[in-house]
């Protein structure tokens, strides 16, 4: 099945010191002890979500031990949250030798006091990895804070455009206390269908992937476009992915033409990563961006999913050859705290207006520098992107192999994804791979996603790819 | 001007090895080298808020030690962040020791695989300090988080109310997706004017307090209420302060009649804490629980700010005999990580409702662990009284003395708050008080608010208060 690899690359493939060989099962997935403790932990947080209680030290590399003893690959990576692994002996050493230990006596109001390490963090790991153009960066605790930022932000950019010189007004303010601003009422963020960015309130009127996400909150009155949501393979769907992309631009144009100066931003995943693994092409990324150009929108690359080096650089969006970056990316998971980028002219004239308590986490930043230094060093990004190449290619093959149960293969380095003929084989096809000892997660109604470590290599690939080959023949 | 000390208590006062014996000032403050590095960080973030980079590894106890060799006593706490003062002895034995290492090679999704360390320090950190009555928690990143994820409780709940034994229909789940659902656009949560909680969309529609937080952002159009405000001392107010809070409770009453099975949930501060320090009496939140369940709205204490043992107890409600207890009680800060306390009725039946990534950070709920640990075996709650009482003691004798200056002297425990005559003394005092080496920060438009940690004692006290009343000589 995976015969047919490219020539094989320059960079050296990651190798990880005692990561296990391959899995191993033992008892079912998940095991009487994950079991046990479900039942503890029920009692007082909501344990049915969890697939399984990990044994965080024995778990090394991409190699998830539960606390049964199974060990599990894991494509999965805790909503794409693990950037080198598990346990990585240079996260580890750098714990162990104290590099951290000066963030280990109190948690910081960032805002306020922080230490002078903070300063030092910001440049050798935020600002090492900037997306080209944004030389600003506020830092917050989560992907959904980085959202409602982000969103703030080009709400005052706005208010800052359509008040022009005139000083904010004494009624403004008193408006602003009642919840009750004429102008402000109008302001709008367009997201697309099948987008996710987050579960506050503000973030949470963005996303339109789930009714399981939305049901029975308020939200603001936003627009919404189509999003293309590509087929793939993209040759054999090259005029219907062209018409679903000119749709969905010509809706945004409509939105945009029909709230002059009443939409603060449009935001969008690189790649849908919670409503389908969605695609679209950098033609259609760089005429949205010069749609929210021409508009006076704020453009957000949501990149809280794609960033941090999984698509084989660090964010998505530097693979659109834009004219002009994106004026405020956000981020979280592989980055271990919240943030977003901004280009200098989104920074608010007066302090304050964008501020809150902890404004990330020092510790979180401090083991993100290690992590950037790993993936420099041993060429993680190129190595996932040539991993990567061959999982999409292996995926490809399932697909062609197994047409009557996959389709649609797809992927930007090792963040790909392949679809299920039928939504209701999903749920039970992920039960068979967690029993086989494959950590997986679903996208959509249908779709299978891969979020893996950057220490993915094709050993990882050929693995995952059997297990996916041998559960297929089941279903077809 | 400290002599009227009660008789002394039984309970030991903490002592912190090796703290400095007081203020040493030796540079401006912010100093020279705080000010280069503002201007470094200011290359990349907002560094205008800073008072000043912090050393973080020489600041010990109540005195934080800037990056110039200042010696700062801290009556701010990082925004109230700091339970135990800098670098208490046991955390940072607890770190050496190696009882984090297992949190220390990755950052998990704990909803999907949580370590099962992490099932201990939920019952071991955060069911040992529950509030009476809730038994269950989710744990989240952040105050704004946890308060988001309280009022979507109870929206949950009032609309399961709403609906009754009927199935969710297909009508409402595709009204969802498009924000537009008619019956849940009417949902409200009522919070008070002055009150604070948070700042991401959701949150901060219910902040009331300075339009510099609100201005620009689109907002739900939720209702609000006067807020007591209690006059100190309460004994020479006390029939203007029945009356306002009389007010207070009328238009809460009249805003749960206005809109029967609208108000999802009353969210309250026990103190204002940030929109002035605002107090009121028990009685008051006595009749506001009675209000809240007579009319099926979810009663809220926002503790993001006065949880974690600073009024002398683990939970400032506690001190309000309620009948029953609050359905919700959220908190952050002090607690190192955010969440929500929830009675069992507040839990959702699905799972997945109520969700996100990283639900938490495990390395700061261990941390949590050693500080409770800390705190009940030292009895720094019984102490953080004690002192308090001192506290308040020596704030009102310094209004008496300075009547021209001060007012307004209160406090429970620590968590205490002193006015000044006029909000344009408070920027010019608070200058005043940093350049001699107190770390203040101000609630409100006029107040100096104490939050500092919990090993704040009555020598620290004394320091403090010579401070204010040789500055306050120079306002009289």
């Amino acid at each position: 099945m995976i015969g047919r690899m490219a020539s094989l690359p320059s960079v050296p493939m990651p190798a990880f010191p005692g990561e296990p060989e391959c899995i191993a099962v033992t008892t079912a997935i998940p095991g009487p002890r994950s079991e046990e403790l479900r039942v503890r932990h029920g009692k007082h947080q909501d344990a049915r979500t969890v697939h399984v209680y990990q044994d965080a030290k024995k778990s090394l590399g991409n190699y998830l031990v539960d606390v049964d003893g199974n060990v599990m690959l894991d494509l999965y990576g805790h909503i794409a949250c693990v950037p080198l692994g598990y346990n990585h002996p240079e996260l580890l050493s750098a714990w162990r030798s104290g590099r951290f230990d000066w963030a280990a006596g109190y948690r910081p109001a960032l805002g306020v006091a922080p230490p002078a390490e903070w300063v030092e963090l910001v440049e050798r790991a935020l600002m090492r990895i900037a997306p080209h153009g944004l030389n600003h960066v506020m830092t917050v605790t989560s992907g959904a804070e980085a959202v409602e930022n982000a969103i703030k932000a080009a709400f005052i950019r706005l208010a800052q455009r359509r008040r022009g010189a005139k000083p904010v007004s004494p009624d403004e303010l008193a408006a602003c206390m009642k919840n009750a601003q004429p102008d402000v009422e109008k302001f709008k963020v367009l997201s697309f269908e099948g987008g996710f960015h987050g579960r506050t309130l503000g973030a949470l009127s963005l996303t339109r992937s789930k009714a399981i996400h939305k049901l029975d909150f308020p939200a603001f009155d936003w627009p919404t476009a189509p999003f293309p949501g590509n087929r793939f393979p993209l040759a054999d769907h090259a005029e219907e992915n062209a018409r679903s992309e000119a749709r969905s631009l010509e809706e945004v144009e409509r939105v945009l033409r029909a709230h002059p100066d009443e939409v603060a931003a449009v935001i969008v995943e690189p790649i849908q990563g919670e409503g389908g693994d969605r695609h679209a092409s950098s033609g259609f990324f760089r005429a949205l961006r010069k749609l929210t150009k021409d508009h006076g929108a704020a453009f957000i690359a949501d990149e809280v999913q794609t960033g941090g080096g999984v698509t084989g650089s660090w964010w998505a969006h530097e693979s659109w050859d834009l004219d002009e970056p994106p004026d405020l990316v956000t981020f979280s998971k592989k980055l271990q705290l919240g943030g977003v980028y901004m280009r200098e002219a989104f920074v608010p004239a007066e302090p304050y207006r964008l501020f809150s308590t902890f404004l990330g986490d020092p510790l979180r930043l401090a083991q993100l520098e290690v992590i950037v230094e790993v993936a420099l060093r041993d060429r993680l990004l190129e190595s996932t992107a040539i991993t990567g190449a061959f999982l999409v290619r292996g995926l490809e093959e399932l697909a062609a192999r197994f047409p009557s149960v996959f389709s649609d293969a797809r992927g930007r380095g090792t963040y790909a994804a392949i679809d299920v003929a039928q939504p209701a084989m999903l749920p039970r096809m992920l039960e068979r791979f967690r029993a086989a000892g494959l950590e997986v997660g679903s996208s959509g109604t249908k779709s299978i996603r891969f979020r893996p470590a950057l220490v993915f290599a094709p050993r990882h690939v050929a693995e995952a790819l059997d297990l996916f080959a041998h559960v297929a023949e089941s279903f077809a």
